[in-house]
């Protein structure tokens, strides 16, 4: 395991040529995905070990990527905290969450006994893994959770939306409110990610999709002190930890401070700006634009060795898009960038 | 007129306090505006110049901005190219515009034949803005459009959408149909933008609240040189042109070299950095979070002042929003904005 390309890079050490997964693998662009989904709806299958871990391997048998990371969703945690929400396919919660008392009604849940279908679905992974990959390194498995943030502007807005203004506003309006569940949010992510590095995830992400929403002041109030007491608590579990944020261009300055080992940027931000703002002491992952996979395999090859171009060849690049991979993206497309990465990101070390 | 606050900021010429005008400023948060529209629909406000004129005399009358901003909508000469849309309230397209054929079923409309109620929405209020003010000076007119790949994004989409990314996959899958629908709206946008300034636009607003969405390889190969091309058609009338993008961080560079003379940035981009990339010759208009006016009034002064400091000293500066307000934004936290700029944007020139 030590030997894996991915877990390599996230040390920033040397590899043979750059590692590659995507961002949402395991999912609706595969037809094998389809399938099993006509049979079970969303949430029978993050909750449902074997589902789960069959929907993992479906990418990795594929297309041979170099990490695996468990299917599930970010919701899960905050479902158990007492938070229900349903899949429409976007989420749906029963009651947002705005007022202290809402807060109040939460809990801090227990991992292994209120998400324990997680938990057990790294353990059946971690035995599938090596038979599962036909590779001659086993690909390490990638557990993850959502960012407070991005936790807290789903909760408070009650579901999906195209501004998603509710937790900007409650921090305004009641930053008392919006503190403590962020503060209750950040004990659940920590518990729930020690959990699933304790049942073998290999490393961890952390997604914060909806950060980029926050000016860089906000950011730096109210998401940077709790991601920190995040990294902080996984520190003595040495697996890598990599943030992602979407649209996070303005705070880089902040998102170098938090403690994450790699660092995931949306494909608006070149790779060569992140370097010069987070320095030689982060990895990156990143970060073709999603939408680049609608294009011909010539132009997807040359938008991969751009990209490529932009992490530079020094030690510590992940391969990865800038957001997760959309629904009806051709396989072709898929193939196609795993070629490119092969062929341009060969390092021969 | 030459003495108006507004335009000897965006001229950078010293003023006795930074002007102010907010996004939007005509609109839902206003009650005497929704009084109106219980008797009217949008787009007959939008077509009635009369009506147009009122709505955008109604800030003006209550909050005594630095500037008016005709009341319309970006997507006005779209309906004019032979686009239908309708307002539910989002946009809806009855036919996206997605194939070369949709595309050379547009047509460059005649601004003053097809949409003739603008101009003459634009003509009203030069006579009236004079009196409706009750100022010293009369609050300059600005005028407005959609940028190109805004206005893209919203037809090949054909309405609203979260992630908007039919314009990006057509980049990729078929760029040529895009490259023609971008030329086809940058000649009706140049078109549009002229007879508003012939009618008596004082300066004009480019909206590019979607080129946020593009990486910066695309915004320079797709945004860019469109954009030069109004600008420079514009140049020969000698107004202002203030050019506005909702996620402008990773965009900075390109943005600089578009002709506007005014960069209009969003809440996430601080002034401070804008200033660093853009240099000194340029004026920013800007860039208070939306959302903070959802909290005290002491809060907001606070605010308020740091946006004015990031902005500096130095003359070039109008104080904005850095997105349109909300329309249930309180009416007492615009007077606490407006109080402040006018409290610590004092400059005693």
């Amino acid at each position: 395991m030590s030997d894996s390309r991915f877990l390599r890079a996230c040390r920033r050490e040397p590899v043979d040529r750059v590692p590659i997964w995507v961002m949402r693998q395991a999912g609706r662009y595969l037809p094998e995905y389809r399938a099993l989904r006509t049979k079970f709806d969303f949430l029978t299958v993050c909750r449902t070990p074997d589902l789960a871990a069959e929907v993992t391997l479906q990418p990795i048998r594929r297309f041979r990527f170099d990490a695996a990371i468990l299917f599930s969703d970010i919701l899960i945690p905050v479902a158990a905290m007492g938070c229900p929400v349903a899949f429409d396919p976007a989420p749906v919660f029963e009651r947002p969450v705005r007022t202290m008392a809402d807060v109040e009604a939460l809990h801090v849940p227990d991992p292994v006994a209120e998400t324990g279908f997680v938990m057990e679905a790294i353990r059946v992974l971690k035995r599938e893994l090596p038979t599962s990959s036909a590779q001659p390194a086993t690909p390490p498995l990638i557990g993850f959770a959502g960012a407070p943030i991005t936790l807290a502007t789903y909760m408070v807005e009650g579901g999906s939306s195209k501004e998603f203004h509710g937790l900007r506003r409650l921090l305004a309006e009641a930053p008392d409110v919006a503190e403590r569940l962020l503060d209750l949010l950040t004990r659940t992510v920590t518990d729930y990610l020690v959990a699933q590095v304790q049942a073998g995830a290999d490393a961890v992400q952390l997604f914060d999709t909806w950060a980029g929403l926050l000016g860089p002041d906000d950011y730096a109030a109210h998401a940077v002190p709790y991601l920190q007491r995040i990294a902080e608590a996984l520190r003595p579990y040495g697996v890598p930890i990599i943030y992602y944020v979407n649209g996070a261009a303005p705070l880089l300055e902040g998102i170098r401070t938090i403690g994450a080992s790699v660092l995931s940027v949306d494909w608006r931000t070149r790779l060569d700006s992140a370097r010069r703002v987070f320095g030689s002491e982060f990895a990156l992952q990143g970060n073709l634009d999603p939408c680049a996979l609608y294009g011909p395999g010539r132009e997807i090859a040359r938008r991969v060795e751009r990209v490529l171009a932009d992490a530079g060849r020094a030690p510590g690049h992940i391969f990865n898009l800038g957001h997760g991979i959309l629904p009806d993206t051709p396989i072709e497309s898929v193939h196609a960038m795993i070629e490119a990465v092969h062929r341009y990101g060969a390092r021969g070390d």
